[in-house]
């Protein structure tokens, strides 16, 4: 009775590589005073993985060298010492990748099995929809009739973006990689457009073409020459959503926006946030995901990746985008 | 009795040379209906007048080749079919680098030349000190005990914002180009430090040094790599308030911040906007702004340069930063 476990061995430059993370086994932990014992069902891979694994100041601390790999996870409690939660109940936490994890109450949420399925809670109804959700609403605060143009727009944020954008009233228009993606976003979650970046012989063009009325909103999960291209597009009182950067998470300098001034022409604004300032609102996002799920209107699909052992090239999908919808390890 | 105008020849790429412009004389207009002719006494020159030159799009139409150069000025009406303005009255008008301009009542602002010196309609009681006033009070957002960074700090911008700072309780620190601006900064105009770009080794060390609190409003006058050493010294929900980039403004490619991520981090927003759009607002600025003046609390300096004639050298001094304050050319 082992479990196994997936260790941050050394910092990567550049891509991860293999050798960045051992894969060790320990004893599996028992539960102290206040604490839940998780057996992990599923695992969550974010980009934001990368940079918790930086040695740098950022909105957490970044996961130690030795130290078992920060992520999501969802589990059934196999052992509580904590008020409230019952052994057998499935929760989601931060228990990183390891199939045993243990929690105090703090974020540690309970989620239903018979509501949803259980990788669900590790995409549109947990962080990464929440991010979505937030990003969009607060950060976004788009208005009936904008054009919304999001990039990662197949992705396990972006495809939440785009469906509560067209929920909201508004144009949706998102960058993905590849025809697939591109059809799942138009086809299936109801995207006006799509651009296919991997095809594209100039993306400025294809914006202009797929955003007539130019780009009121932006959420961006990519950055890089993208970011720039859509500067050139952006209406007045524009907002730009910085939610992320996967092209430039593995590069060893930042592209730095050049076409940057075009906030002072537009009088638009570009703005970052961090989901978890907005987790005492979950709660009420989590309700109206469900809502939205229930009647049809908010689609999700999961890209499950069997085996904790198969951890590191399973996260190498988020940088090829070799994947589609949100990713996840079945441990 | 002629009329000695400065025309745009051609568009200059990089630092405008003086072949760029055309030194003609024609005659001395007179007044349609609805216009008044204005002999001018000061004409502004100012960075905005640099991207005017470009054939880009941009919040104002170019200049045209031919054209007159558009800046503004202040002078004595000299004939009025105007409505409500008078001969003899002083004004402030967009007529441009010329002796004598002709103006219809949009846009036309008369000025009293008993209460403030006339330059100083051009500058702090003018276009600059509006653009201080609005950029910093409705972009920026300061709230008493932040601290305000801003660059050009001596610039007819930024020694308004940071007068404006401290007279809201903020903690304001001045970036500026030699000892002398620094000095005037601190010594005369009440910031709480100043930093001498031109002889510092380390701009980073001295952002921290001289905001030990980090930097909660960045009220940027130069952009290139200055905003990407600031982005790293922002507080969290920190506003940067994109006011121009007299670095990069005769460079082939814009510097584009590399650093941009840290708005994520920090939940903080970078936001431009154009003075323009505040003109209904103009006369309130300017009450406050002349009750703060007479109460000696908002000082000014013009730098004057004589003779039309040395239009183009004089306008090569806000691109090297030879002058302090707000320069003017006296006709």
């Amino acid at each position: 009775m082992s479990n196994k476990q997936i260790k941050l061995a050394s910092r990567p430059t550049g891509i991860p590589t293999a050798d960045n993370f051992s894969f060790e086994e320990s004893p599996i932990p028992s539960a102290k005073d206040g604490e839940v014992v998780i057996r992990h069902e599923y695992i969550s891979l974010d980009p934001a993985m990368r940079g918790w694994m930086n040695d740098t100041r950022s909105y957490i601390p970044p996961v130690q060298i030795g130290e078992v790999m920060r992520a999501g996870a969802v589990g059934q409690i196999v052992e509580s010492k904590l008020d409230g939660y019952e052994k057998g109940e499935y929760v989601m936490a931060w228990t990183g990748v390891q199939q045993y994890g243990t929690s105090g109450a703090e974020n540690l949420f309970k989620v239903d099995p018979n509501l949803m399925p259980l990788p669900r809670y590790l995409g549109t109804m947990g962080m990464p929809g929440f991010t979505a959700y937030f990003g969009l609403l607060e950060v976004g605060q788009p208005k009936e009739g904008e054009t919304i143009l999001v990039s990662g727009g197949a992705g396990a944020v972006g495809s939440v973006v785009g469906q509560i954008g067209k929920l909201k009233g508004c144009r949706v228009v998102g960058i993905a990689g590849g025809a697939e993606k591109c059809a799942y976003l138009t086809d299936e979650l109801g995207f006006d457009a799509a651009i296919d970046y991997k095809s594209t012989e100039n993306l400025h063009k294809d914006i202009k073409a797929k955003c007539p009325d130019g780009v009121d909103v932006y959420f961006d999960n990519v950055g890089g020459e993208m970011l720039d291209a859509v500067l050139t597009r952006i209406n007045r009182h524009a907002r730009i959503v910085i939610c992320g950067a996967i092209s430039q998470y593995n590069s060893p300098k930042i592209y730095g926006p050049s076409n940057y001034l075009s906030l002072l022409v537009n009088r638009a604004r570009m703005e970052g946030f961090v989901v978890f300032d907005y987790s005492k609102d979950y709660g009420k996002a989590a309700m109206q995901m469900a809502q939205w799920t229930m009647a049809g209107q908010l689609k999700s699909r999961e890209h499950v990746v069997d085996g904790i052992e198969n951890f590191h090239s399973a996260l190498l999908k988020l940088f090829s985008g070799d994947k589609l919808g949100k990713l996840v390890l079945k441990v």
